[in-house]
């Protein structure tokens, strides 16, 4: 694996990421959302799921599985709430949309809570949950997938669970915002798979064998097909029945509220989201609530660490720290990647500028 | 530990907890309901949050940390939420009535929810989920508790976190309901104190040392003091950083937003904690989410086990089969807890009868 990068501007990633979207035939409006989405996201540092997501979604358009064009519309409405049916839109190209108007009846209402099916990637959904703090408020979104259900439930040998991510992100005064953004395996998807293309062992407590029995110590990284991935808490002694019911949740309030049916039927490979917002002051003082958020967060991040570990970070201060970094320096983007976005420039042809 | 059990008919349980309860001066519509809860949560067999708790609750009016006849008041109020002042009630007491508000909101505007602060023990969550779920609604129940902040964070070598409860109920149409209720730390907080009295070893994963490494292999159990509850996840490369961002969860959208301060700052020993009720109507067809629900609980239930297990559960389910169990023949009550309630009843000069 290449590790080598190059730095890209974030307005020139941006750029790049929206001319290949709109000569994949997606309107500009959409293109130029979906791009701000995936460069907000690696400027946090979360590579997996920023413009290196860019050629999956290359394919789903291409395959026709994505509609570049989308009518996205509501198909059932309360006051507080709304049911979407994406019509194939890319998911992430529509989120900030969804979570608007969650935004708009909580305004009104108090919260407001928009459930989606039939989409397609919604991004990292700590992004649309940061839409919402920007604003004031506490921000919720989550997601679960048809296609990623490769998890094992506590006690079972078949997958059929997927890692359907939890974020919320809520406004702090002096602190940057806490900013969650769980999945419910313990690691992420294709971790394994790049352990066995380096050699590297898998560290216990991240799969199991074929037949369902977690591994408890660090192992060689079996082929594909020869493991299944554990819930968070690997085992039950551990507490994997919390993780278990952790990849339940997006399914109880995202995939079944908007009208699908549940993962693990794998019927579609569309995405389910549901996108909530809280509006703080219609609850208590919003001074208030940023300073017990301040001091929460600050008594967090100033605990005594553990022998071997330099400190102790709360969730989104590591991103806002890469965030700050990258803003200034540029996003280090892989050699592979960006040799891709030349290449399909190129094949699209359009220009673009990685630099 | 004595492990010898009588039992006991529901109904001569709740009337005997309720008898103890208005002779400690709580009225008798607010023993009623708290002895309901107490007694349901045992019926489900998390015997950890039934009427093994009146002892505690006893200490706690005996003390004037619960006030047994509160007036908990609503100080903030928008269409679709509510925030709560407890006024120092039993949280058990009138837990139902904050989720019917949240319910009679979520008829009206799709989704309700209501905060509270400044109140005593709220019992099992899940409980107050499901009686959304018994509304054709999701429930969702969180609390937050200054009182149990003993968990580290990720890296930290100082007690940061709450186990802070997230519940979640959701109704299916064949299948007993789904019910959720996971706390943040690995085992539930006096287990480790249980081990050790019964010379028992911890389980690898659950602690940490006093200098806050986390003890990865089983060991003696330590003397209070010597060690630290681990977040869901254990170490960090086993995904604890998600059990730590779990425990959060509930201080965004319950501690604080119920205009609290957070409960690491222990200035109050109260609970927090919110109640949300999604109504399904709303949303989607009724009929198609639980057909969907039934869908993904029989297929959890009918998973082929791993080597060693017998069966897969989804959660709830245990829950459900103990009920049916205990509703016919009886709650085992432990000695030690009958005698409890058969002295305290006799001096406060009550007659309570335990069969």
């Amino acid at each position: 694996m290449d590790k080598r990068t190059i730095k890209v501007s974030p307005k020139n990633l941006r750029a790049a990421s929206q001319a290949i979207l709109v000569k994949l035939g997606m309107g500009n409006e959409g293109a130029h959302e979906a791009a701000k989405v995936l460069v907000a996201t690696d400027l946090r540092g979360i590579d997996s799921h920023g413009v290196s997501m860019l050629k999956g979604y290359f394919s789903q358009f291409k395959d026709g599985i994505l509609n570049p064009n989308p009518n996205w519309k509501i198909v059932r409405e309360a006051p507080a709430t709304a049911t979407v049916d994406g019509d194939q839109a890319l998911g992430i190209s529509i989120g900030a949309e969804l979570m608007e108007l969650a935004m708009k009846k909580a305004r009104k209402f108090g919260i407001g809570m928009v459930t989606i099916a039939n989409c397609g990637h919604l991004g990292a959904v700590g992004h649309f949950a940061m839409l919402a703090a920007q604003q004031d408020m506490v921000g919720v979104c989550m997601t679960a997938s048809s296609g990623g259900v490769g998890i094992l439930p506590t006690f079972g040998a078949e997958p059929r669970l997927g890692a359907n991510p939890i974020g919320l992100a809520a406004p702090a005064d002096q602190e940057p915002p806490l900013l969650i953004d769980i999945a419910s395996s313990v690691p992420i998807a294709n971790k394994v798979q790049l352990l066995a293309e380096t050699g590297q062992l898998v560290p216990a407590g991240w799969i199991s064998d074929q037949k369902g029995t977690p591994i408890m110590e660090p192992s060689k990284a079996p082929s594909p097909g020869n493991f299944f991935h554990l819930p968070l808490g690997s085992t039950r002694t551990m507490g994997s029945n919390k993780g278990y019911a952790l990849s339940l949740i997006p399914e109880a309030l995202a995939t079944l509220l908007a009208g699908s049916m549940p993962s693990m039927q794998r019927l579609r490979n569309g995405m389910k989201g549901s996108f909530m917002a809280y509006d703080i002051s219609k609850f208590t003082d919003i001074t208030e609530y940023k300073q017990g958020m301040d001091y929460m967060l600050k008594t967090l991040r100033e605990t005594k660490p553990a022998p071997g570990n330099e400190r102790v970070v709360y969730p989104g201060l590591l991103e806002h720290e890469i965030e700050i970094d990258r803003l200034q320096n540029g996003i280090p983007i892989s050699f592979e990647i960006a040799q891709w976005m030349k290449d399909t420039a190129q094949g699209l042809g359009v220009e673009i500028e990685l630099s």
